[in-house]
């Protein structure tokens, strides 16, 4: 869990009286989600140094999925596939980020998240916490043609950043090639042609030493053993 | 314009040759895209004393279109309003952000808007060049309901971020109530609910004296004097 306060952000100030239940608990759920420009990421960004943080990544994701549509494997409805992305990671306004390559970060983050969103969504009217409940539950299962295409454009967003940067969290100690691997197949998953551009980057990152190989097994720096 | 290097952020990292020219083109506005991130508003975030970027700003109005869509005064098609609003700020990536209450800053934005726009979207192959700058003038336009959906909730969430500050850029100089409540219009215009309540957040103001009445006409504060 974060160390924000327990208050909510419109805790700030009160809602004017004329506003109804209903509005006001949108508004409510609207200046909360604020937080999730507060939730820095691993990744750093391309244009300046400094980390990106989670509402940043969400545009950059949903402009990427209207931009890569078309390699989808599977035709995909681009809105329904942008709701997805600019949902995906708001759990994190209370369960932080967990870091891919963080062996430790990643301890329990499912259950983090699961207790995130009891927390926030129903901060929303009943129909749209289960509406946008059901958005984040679509994302998680991968199992629709959008939620697959976003996923992977989730993994590829990061690599992308990393490959600008010349290394980025692909430097962290528990990035090894073969996690990395683990991270494009998603890509691939969601498009032949994104996860072969990928791949082609992977190569070049290992080529240019930003990439280490694996450890041989069992040995000190096999985070495995 | 803004002081940026004149070279693209894809120029960081030579693209691998395996990658075609359809998909470099993408991923070289892709790439260039995450300066957007680096584009200050005047508005400060609720949870956070810092300004918010546009790349957060957009990803806010898209979750806000989400959210909102069934107070429009029109039918809108979400998924549409969702594209408007992620691609609405995009020029600003070259020329740079014009607070609205900066009687200076706002001098020659259009033409900076339009040459921005001559030469960051032309990055894209040449029909998504088209498709994407078709957006960005329907929302500029906006006479389509989408658009002007979208243009009301450009308008309305500065206000919700500037009242939960308690002033905000309300207080800059140039603000004074009648230019706030031309804000206000806007999102009037794209809802009758949201218009209300944006009424009362601002009569909520000028109660607790973040808003400045307007000066007496042809007085020493009078901004247009
Ligand atoms: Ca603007």
């Amino acid at each position: 869990m974060d160390d924000s306060p327990a208050d909510l952000i419109i805790d700030l100030n009160p809602l004017p009286d004329e506003i109804d239940d209903r509005l006001r608990a949108q508004l409510t759920f609207i200046a909360e989600a604020d937080r999730l420009k507060t939730i820095l990421r691993a990744s750093g960004l391309a244009a300046v140094e400094r980390r990106e943080n989670d509402a940043e990544h969400s545009w950059h994701l949903a402009l990427m999925v209207l931009l890569l549509a078309e390699y989808a494997n599977e035709p995909i409805d681009v809105g329904h596939a942008m709701k997805l992305v600019i949902i995906h990671d708001m759990v994190e306004i209370y369960a932080g980020d967990s870091p891919v390559f963080d062996p430790a970060a990643v301890v329990g983050q499912v259950e983090r998240e699961v207790a995130a969103a009891e927390r926030l969504f129903p901060l929303l009217p009943e129909d749209q916490a289960r509406e946008i409940r059901a958005l984040w539950d679509e994302f998680e299962a991968a199992e629709t043609p959008e939620a697959r295409f976003c996923k992977g454009i989730d993994r590829l967003e990061p690599m992308l950043l990393n490959w600008l940067n010349r290394g980025g969290t692909w430097r962290m100690p528990g990035a090894t090639e073969s996690k990395i691997r683990g991270r494009e197949a998603g890509v691939v998953a969601a498009s032949t042609t994104l996860g072969k551009a990928t791949d082609a980057i992977v190569r070049n990152g290992i080529a240019n030493g930003w990439i280490r190989p694996d450890p041989a097994p069992g040995s000190d720096s096999d985070p495995d053993a």
